[in-house]
Order: C-alpha cells, then structure tokens, then sequence
C-alpha cells in the first residue's frame, strides 16, 4: 500500500504583491496538478465577456450575497470598488472531504478572515519577487504607465509585502520553474502531514492487528 | 536571490518500529544530504571494538551523566538496560544557529522529551512498515529466532507503531527509494518554512526600502 491512501483535501493560498508572477504559478499549478482546483468565487459584479458562472464566478445579486454573509456561508469575503466578492464555504468543505486541494488567489486580508475558519487545513505560501528594481521593472512593464502610477502600485506592493510574516511558507521567484517546483514540493510534503492521513488509522489497525 | 539564504537548521526525528527500514534510511539519507548531520549521544556504555569518541557517542562516565541530568543539559535521556543514553543541548543548539539540521534516531519516548524542548524547530517522521505481513517477515529475517522472539519484537513493534498519531508526517516505506525521496521532500518543504528563513526580514527590508 502506498501513501496515496484516502487523505483529507487542503486549502492553498499563494499572495504576492503583483509583479510577483503569482498569476502565472497558480496557472501551471493547476494545468500540471489535477488535485488541486481553484476555488471559485461569488460575486455582486456583472459578467464581463467570456465570463462562465460557476467556472469564473458565482454571479449572486447583491441581496443574495448579503443572505450569504447572514448565514455565515463565506470562508471570506470583501468590498473591492464597489462590488462584493466572497468564497461560498460548502464547496470548498465537500471538495476538502473528497481529498481535493483547493487553490485561493486572495489577499492579506482574505487570507487573515480564511484563517480564522480554515484551522489545520490552511496552507499559505507568501511569493516574493526576487528583488526592488525586479518588483518596479515587473510593475511598470505592464503598460506605458505615469510615475504616478507606478509608485501608487509599489505602495500597494509594499502594503502587500508588509504581511509576509503571517504565512506559512515564504518563496522568492527568481525563476518560475524553480519557483512552482517549490510549490510543488510544499504541496507534496503538506499531503503527508498525519492529519490529512485519513486513511492511517484504518492501516494501522491493520498492521498492529 | 534565491531561497538559500540564511535559515535556521532543523531537528529532524525519525521513528518507527525496528524492522521498518529507518536505519537504511537514515544512512542514505546522511550520504546525501550535507546539511544534514546525525545527532551524537552520549553514553554511560562503554565503546565497543571500533566505536569513536565523539563519532558515534561521547563516552562519560556515570557520575558526569549525572551532573549534565541536574544541568538540564540533554534534550533527552534515558535509561536502557542498565546504561543511560541522552543527547547533549549544546551541540543540537550550535547546529541549528548555523543552519545545520540534525537528524535523531530515537523511540517515541525520546521524542515526546525533545517535542517538549524543541518547540518549532522539530520535525516528526513516523515511518510504517506497507503491512502487517511485510513488518513480521522482516522482524524474522533477522536471524533463525524462535517464534517466541519474534512475538516479543512484534510486540514492541506495535507498543511504537501505538504512538504514530504523536508524529507531523507519516509516511509508509513500501519503497525504500520512494521513501527517501518523500522524506527528502518533506525536509525541503520544511526548510521553507517562514520561522526558520532568518535571512527574510532583511531581504524584505530591501525590498520595500
């Protein structure tokens, strides 16, 4: 018998300041892992183009949403210029109980409110770019920007970065490969954790019977 | 940059039943890994026939054992048949604050005793024999023993298999290549970890200045 025996799913978060290539590692993450799903959240914005409703979003008026919040039905949730954006909890518990993990593209403050309801299945990783003139070349490069505009994004980067220290896991990204290997190992090795073994007890029973 | 900046070592425990390849294990996992180093006991015992100073134990004498007891200067110690074994703080201590991870061979008692020190810096391994079958057979193959002697090994084989839940990380040796590189995995993950990455605070500082 191998260890992949029946095991309990885990919550992955990766943050990073933008720039950090996070969107990128989350892509290729789930492209080479299939048991690791992006978790899909619920929003009060309209669709935009292309959008799909259960693959890009949950689509919820807003008095749904507020339902939602009353009956404690989000792991977390926020208001980003305007519109309410949350992750429901039942998809998530169901995926976790089959041994799916489960990937999260939140901020500081999603992972702070997910931590509070996640315990023991909570696994955060904090990307950082691999330097200051790496971090404004990746935040600048993304369009013919003002100064202005850039250094209001190396604020928020900055305000980002700030919060490093509440995470589990810390990896620099100087190189993706290197870097999603990394994750890779993080994930493999938090699957063996004892208490996501949820086979072991039966096992052992066996082996000491 | 990259990850190998400046961490701090960790205190790497592997325990299972004799006859579930940890031995093995070990050995390989010291050859190939030099930032990893075995912890040296001390003994009461004296050397057997090849056995040296500082290499395999520190040889003292029963008075001196004492006096490091009443100096709460071992992680953990005990008493078997008739010999005390334990193993000295300071070095472990040295170790870690170089970035130096140590590896112990110990039962589950001596791990509870190092848990109780250790805080943070420990990491727990339990490694299970595939099956119930597979640990008798190996537990015979020892020598031509009598039936009886196998009972009593099985016997304690199940006395520390009971203790399995008290461990971070599981892991069943079906293989003994894939057992190693699992447990090279978890030792990686784990050397990520944000508590033992010293060097991050100042690299963070550079990059938010």
């Amino acid at each position: 018998m191998s260890n992949d025996m029946q095991r309990r799913g885990l919550m992955l978060v990766l943050s990073s300041p933008s720039g950090a290539g996070k969107t990128t590692l989350s892509r290729r993450l789930l492209e080479s892992d299939a048991a690791v799903a992006m978790s899909v959240s619920a929003t009060t914005r309209r669709p935009r183009q292309g959008e799909v409703e259960g693959r890009d979003y949950f689509f919820v008026s807003p008095d749904s949403f507020t339902g939602m919040v009353q009956a404690n039905a989000f792991l977390e949730h926020a208001l980003v210029f305007g519109n309410h954006y949350g992750t429901p909890k039942e998809p998530v518990t169901l995926a976790l109980a089959k041994g799916q993990d489960v990937l999260f593209d939140i901020d500081w403050q999603g992972t702070q409110q997910l931590r509070q309801q996640a315990g023991d299945d909570l696994v955060s990783i904090f990307v950082l770019p691999p330097s200051h003139a790496e971090l404004e070349r990746r935040l600048r490069a993304r369009a013919q920007d003002s100064d202005d505009v850039v250094a209001a994004r190396m604020a928020r980067a900055n305000n980002e970065i700030s919060h490093w220290a509440e995470y589990d896991y810390v990896v620099i990204n100087d190189d993706l490969d290197a870097t999603l290997a990394k994750i890779k190992i993080i994930l493999a090795a938090e699957r063996m954790k004892r208490g996501r073994q949820t086979g072991i007890t039966a096992f052992v029973g066996q082996l000491t019977r």
